[in-house]
C-alpha cells in the first residue's frame, strides 16, 4: 500500500451521471487526503435508502455526476498532515456525520450533532479546500455526505472515521455506519425503554427494524410494529417484533387502536416511516404521564407536525434523534464490541449480497421492497 | 373542634352565584366528611387565574353556584372512615390533584396524574358518592377542583391532602398548593437546567416567576424573560431574570431573536402563558443537540400547536408538565421544608393580602394585573 501514499490513485468507482439512471462503473482518480483527511480502502459498502432519495433527486438538490454510498467498512490507506488518531492499516467505519471532538455539541455530552462535521447533503466537496477528490479526466465527480463509498477508495474528514476493532467481520459491521445505529441507538439512547415495557416502532424498514431489535435489547414485553405494508409483518418476527398493526385496516386513526390495545397507550414509540402522519401518530399513541415518542424518519421539507398541545400537558414527552445519538468516534468502537460480544445480531439484517459491478441489482431490490441491505462487495 | 366532628358545620363560604359577578359571602352547610374524604378549616387562602377563568366562565363549563378556591392550607377538623395518614389537627395543604398511591400513574415514578385524583375542571361534586358536601337551605353548592377553599371548612378527598410540618406558616406556604409549584417543578423537575445554563421563561405571571425561581435555584447562568407586558419586566428582576425580551418589540419571530442572543438557542425554556404561539416559539428557540422545553400553560381547547418536524430531528425534546410534575402528597412536605431550610423565597409572590369580607378586592387586582398572589384571611 505505501506505494500509493501521497499519489493519485487509479481505481473503479460506481458514478451516478444523472438522476435516476443505472450508475456506471468507471476508473476514477482519487486524489490524496489534505489535512485532517484519510483516505481509505473500501471492502465491503452497503446500499441505504438515503442514497437511493439523492440519487433519484425527487425534491432533494441534485448534484451530478456524484459518488454516492455512505455505509461502508475499510482499511485505512494513508492520513493527511495532522491526522493522529487513525494510521494506515486501521479497520475503520466511515460515518455521514462526524465529530470534532471540539465543537459545542461535541463537548456536550448530550449531542452528536457537531457544528463542524454535521450531515450536509448539499454538499459535494470536502470542507477543507471546497474542492472534490475525484475526478475522471480533469472533470471533478462530487462526493455524497462526505464518505462516497461506491467507490474503491474515498477521501473522508478524518472526523468522520470510526476506528474499529481489527478483528471484526467487516462484512457484517458495515451496517453499523447509518442504518443500524440510527433504529438501534433511537431505542436504546433516546427512547430508553425499561425492561418489560411497550414499545411501538412505526415504520418496519431497516430502521424500524434496528429500532424494535434496540426494544428486544432493552427487554421489552411487548413490540408493536406498525406499517402500511404486510409484507413487512413476517419479516419483523424475527426481529422481535410481537404484534401488528396496519393503519390501513381501520376507519380510525392507528394511534386510539394502539391505545385500547395498551390500556391507554404505549410506554414508548420509535417513528421511522419519514411520514408526517406516522409521526403525529407515534406521539399521540403513548401512555400519558410518562410516554416518551422518538421521531428519526426524515419527513418531507414541507412537513407540519401537528397535535394538540394538551397531548404535552398530559405529560407525554416528544424528541427527536439522529443517528441514534450516537458520537461516531467515541461510540461506535463499542457497538462493534457489542456485535463482537453477540448481544446485537447484524446478520438478520442482511438479506443480500452482491459484487461491485453488480450495484444496480441493490438498487432494484431496495426499490422493489425486495432487500433489507444488500452488501456490495468491492474486491470482485 | 371535636364537638363538630360527625355533625354538619355551618360556616361562611364565599359563593360564586353566577358567572363573573361579585362573590356573596354567605352561610353554607358543610356535611362531615365520607369515607377517604377530610374536612378542613381554611386558615389562609390565595387567588389563582384558574379560579377566575372558571368564574368568567368564557369558554369553561359553568357551573353555579360553586365556591372555588384551591390554593390554600388549614387544619383537619375530622376524617372519614378509611383515613389513617390524616388526623385532627394535622396541618395541611389541600391539592387540585390527588395522589391515590394505587393507581399505575401513583405507581409509576415518572408520572403524577393519578387516574382517580386527577384534576377534573367540570366535576363540581365528590367522587365518593357524586354529592355536594355544601349546601345552603337544602340547595347544593358545588365544589370547584375538588378543594373548594373560598369557605371555613371544606371537605377534601384525602388523596388531594398533604400533610406538612406543622412550624411551617401557613399565610406563606398555602402558595405551594398550586402556582408556586407548578412553575418551580416544570423548571426544577422537568426542564432541569444544570448549574450555568442558559434558561428562557414565557409569561411572568406567578407560574413563570415560580420557574424563574426554580431557574435561580438551578444555578442557570442567564434567565430570559419573554412576555407582552412591560410592566412585568420590573418586578421580575426580584426573581432572577436577567434579560427581558418582549415579543412585540421585534418584527421577526421572538425565537430568532433568542437564538441571536444566546448563540444557537437557550439551553431550557419554560412556557408559562397558555398562549399558542408562546408555547411554539418557547419550543423553537431551544438549542438544537440538548434544548429542552417545557409546556406548562394550560391553552385554548382549539389551540393546535404546529412546527416543522426537523426541529424534533435536530435533537430537540419538548415536554408537557402538569403542577410541576411533583405528586402532592409524597413531594409537598418536601418543598415546605425547602421554604423552612431558606432555600427557597415564597415571600416575594406575595404582593397582598385581604380579608375574607374582601375577596372580591382579590379579583379587582387579578383583574387588573395587580397581584401576584394576593393572600385571603380567613379568620377576619
Ligand atoms: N435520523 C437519521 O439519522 C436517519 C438515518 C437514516 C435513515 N433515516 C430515515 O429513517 C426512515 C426509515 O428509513 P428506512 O431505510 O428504514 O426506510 P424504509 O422505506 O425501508 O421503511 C419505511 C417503512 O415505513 C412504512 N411507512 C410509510 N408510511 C407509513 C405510515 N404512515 N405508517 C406506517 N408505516 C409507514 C413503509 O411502508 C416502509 O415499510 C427514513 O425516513 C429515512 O430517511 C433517518
Ligand atoms: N399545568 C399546570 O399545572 C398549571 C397550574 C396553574 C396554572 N397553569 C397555567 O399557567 C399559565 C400561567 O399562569 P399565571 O397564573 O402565571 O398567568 P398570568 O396570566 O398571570 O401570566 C401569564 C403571562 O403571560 C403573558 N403572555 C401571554 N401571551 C404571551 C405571549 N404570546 N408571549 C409572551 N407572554 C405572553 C401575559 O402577558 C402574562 O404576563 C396559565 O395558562 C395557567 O392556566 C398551569
Ligand atoms: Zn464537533
Ligand atoms: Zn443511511
Ligand atoms: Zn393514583
Ligand atoms: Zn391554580
Amino acid at each position: 500500500m505505501s506505494s500509493t501514499v501521497g499519489q493519485v490513485i487509479k481505481c473503479k468507482a460506481a458514478v451516478a451521471w444523472e438522476a435516476g439512471k443505472p450508475l456506471v462503473i468507471e476508473e476514477v482518480e482519487v486524489a490524496p487526503p489534505q489535512a485532517m483527511e484519510v483516505r481509505i480502502k473500501i471492502l465491503f459498502t452497503s446500499l441505504c435508502h438515503t442514497d437511493v432519495y439523492f440519487w433519484e433527486a425527487k425534491g432533494q438538490k441534485p448534484l451530478f455526476p456524484r459518488i454516492f454510498g455512505h455505509e461502508a467498512a475499510g482499511i485505512v490507506e494513508s492520513v493527511g498532515e495532522g491526522v493522529t488518531e487513525l494510521a494506515p492499516g486501521d479497520h475503520v467505519l466511515p460515518v455521514f456525520t462526524g465529530e470534532c471532538k471540539e465543537c459545542t455539541h461535541c463537548l456536550s455530552e448530550e449531542s452528536n450533532m457537531c457544528s463542524l462535521l454535521r450531515i450536509n447533503t448539499d454538499r459535494g466537496e470536502m470542507i477543507n479546500d471546497g474542492q472534490s477528490r475525484f475526478s475522471i479526466n480533469g472533470q471533478p465527480v462530487y462526493h455524497f455526505l462526505g464518505t462516497s463509498t461506491f467507490s474503491e477508495y474515498t477521501v473522508v474528514h478524518s472526523g468522520c472515521v470510526a476506528k474499529i476493532n481489527p478483528q471484526a467481520p467487516l462484512d457484517k459491521v458495515c451496517i453499523l455506519s447509518c442504518g443500524f445505529c440510527t433504529g438501534f441507538g433511537a431505542t436504546v439512547n433516546v427512547a430508553k425503554p425499561t425492561k418489560g415495557s411497550t414499545v411501538a416502532v412505526f415504520g418496519l424498514g431497516a430502521v424500524g427494524l434496528s429500532a424494535a431489535e434496540g426494544a428486544r435489547y432493552a427487554g421489552a414485553s411487548r413490540i408493536i410494529g406498525v406499517d402500511l405494508n404486510p409484507k413487512r409483518f413476517e419479516e419483523a418476527k424475527k426481529f422481535g417484533v410481537t404484534e401488528f398493526v396496519n393503519p390501513n385496516d381501520y376507519d380510525r386513526p392507528v394511534q386510539e387502536v394502539i391505545a385500547e390495545m395498551t390500556n391507554g397507550g404505549v410506554d414508548r414509540s420509535v417513528e421511522c416511516t419519514g411520514n408526517i402522519n406516522a409521526m403525529i401518530s407515534a406521539f399521540e399513541c403513548v401512555h400519558d404521564g410518562w410516554g416518551v415518542a422518538v421521531l428519526v424518519g426524515v419527513p418531507h421539507k414541507d412537513a407540519v407536525f401537528k397535535t394538540h398541545p394538551v397531548n404535552f400537558l398530559t405529560e407525554r414527552t416528544l424528541k427527536g434523534t439522529f443517528y441514534g445519538h450516537y458520537k461516531p468516534r467515541t461510540d461506535l468502537p463499542g457497538v462493534v464490541e457489542m456485535y463482537m460480544n453477540k448481544e446485537i445480531e447484524l446478520e438478520k439484517f442482511i438479506t443480500h449480497e452482491v459484487s461491485f459491478s453488480e450495484i444496480n441489482k441493490a438498487f432494484d431490490l431496495m426499490l422493489q421492497g425486495a432487500s433489507l441491505r444488500c452488501i456490495i462487495r468491492m474486491d470482485d
